[in-house]
């Protein structure tokens, strides 16, 4: 017998999930949010039926997902449980980054195998989710019975997945926000430097674009630590002492940051090959805070 | 009388400019490189004379770029102005992002004037080179009465600009290098935490893509601070709680790093507006080094 989906949270991923899984033929028991406006919506987006009780819902449900935001989940699980509405021919799926499957254990102490099943992906609304969660790359972790049930839903939803251990599920989540949020904090800090050089906000943003990208596809052709480039990669010892002396007389405030990424970006050149020892002791000195 | 231009060091750069304002119809003395093969290349790819003796270039250009290495800049510049190489009907520009046109101060004493200018922009080629700098932002510096001709010469060059003061010109160059190198610092780091969550690296590149091109985009869509997301941006203490503990158990040399990213990351949250006075100083507490 084909298994029937439930989803609990009509979000952004909840509807992204259940449109392209509905147009891969899978069958639906239904679909719940704590917004009966967002469960009508869904609900008519795929043809399924709307819950008005997310206890029914997972009492229905072969294959039960979570996709609320990351602080409900825990709660709902609660709820559920309480009620006792999980059973134990189910797989009870969450798809936050940030938690492990553990947080669904009281479903499994109902007999359900759980699963986290995350996309490295950030999403805008739902039409851009629906559009880009294929190619995805998505983390896959927790009971291993249910492996080959999370391995068909990310295929069907057209993405790759790798397996993870539930207790390195947090390193993982702060690698992800390292390159998402701290991306968005670099591109500030090279912003607030031009823009104390005299150079208009806006202008400066559109100035330094062509750098960015030119790094982030220097990384995809010809990978790390051989994209970096600059003074540190050449052991320019001169010009990053330039660079200090200028933060120290007009931004003080970034003086701090540019030491600690300038001593992790000494480690890549030494990997890169293009200083020595003796040039890293050197930038060391001239770095350390 | 049309300007004759003059190019000493026919690398990326003075390649792809010789190349470009041949092509936009500029008249040219000639060119001038240490090695004589590539000055033979570039000569013939631009059809002019090849020069054995950069004095005699110098003397004969009206315009005179100086497109070597950075550090290569101060001794030609001096070698030039012991043989009086220099003459006061001419303009003598520099493209490096480290210098002041300050650098130039030899030939401004015989009359010249001087200029810095800079394409924000990193080139791995020749050929790339002549593609992208149309399209790139330079900055000019120097002696404002040659501030003509460095616009009639970006024009040319397809590229926009600004001015800058030569004092900032560190500061501005720091801000260029913070984007380019710190951006691969960034992802090394990101893909060292997956790497360590038990990811192989070919495949942590890959799947960080996705958040590394859709933070990009957001900044580009949206601007600073409202693209910034994640656990900061929405003052979720107790997830970056998980991602430190996790990093001292799992990978603590890099729990410097991303308090310090962490710290700066919150000033950008309270810009945005989604963090309060009270949540940035625990942000503040979790996060001082």
């Amino acid at each position: 017998m084909k298994k029937r989906i439930g989803i609990i949270g009509a979000g952004v991923v909840g509807t992204a999930v259940g449109v392209i899984l509905r147009e891969k033929g899978y069958l639906f028991a239904g679909i719940y949010d704590k917004q009966s406006a967002s469960t009508e919506t869904l609900g008519k987006r795929i043809g399924c039926k709307a819950f008005d009780s997310m206890q029914k819902l997972s009492e229905s449900s072969d294959i039960l997902f979570i996709t609320t935001s990351d602080s409900a989940i825990q709660e709902i699980v609660a709820i559920l449980a309480d009620c006792r509405a999980f059973h134990s021919e189910q797989i009870v799926i969450h798809m936050s980054g940030a938690h492990s499957s553990e947080i669904l254990n009281r479903a499994r102490e109902m007999g359900a195998k759980i699963l986290s099943v995350h996309p490295l992906q950030s999403f805008a609304n739902p039409d851009q989710a629906i559009k880009i969660l294929p190619g995805s790359v998505f983390s896959i972790e927790g009971d291993r019975e249910a492996y080959e049930i999370a391995e068909d839903i990310v295929d069907s939803l057209g993405g790759e997945y790798f397996f993870i251990d539930g207790k390195a599920k947090p390193l993982y989540h702060a690698g992800a926000c390292v390159v998402s949020n701290f991306m968005v904090t670099i591109i500030d800090f090279g912003v607030k430097l031009l823009e104390k050089a005299g150079i208009p906000q806006n202008e400066a943003v559109r100035a330094l674009m062509p750098l960015i990208t030119g790094s982030v596809n220097n990384i995809e052709r010809i990978g790390i630590p051989d994209a970096l480039t600059g003074p540190i990669a050449r052991g320019d010892l001169n010009t990053v002492s330039h660079h200090l002396s200028s933060l120290e007389e007009m931004a003080p405030e970034f003086i701090e940051l540019y030491k600690c990424l300038g001593l992790y970006t000494t480690e890549l050149a030494i990997k890169k090959g293009t200083i020595d020892a003796k040039k890293r002791e050197d930038f060391q000195k001239m770095l350390s805070l």
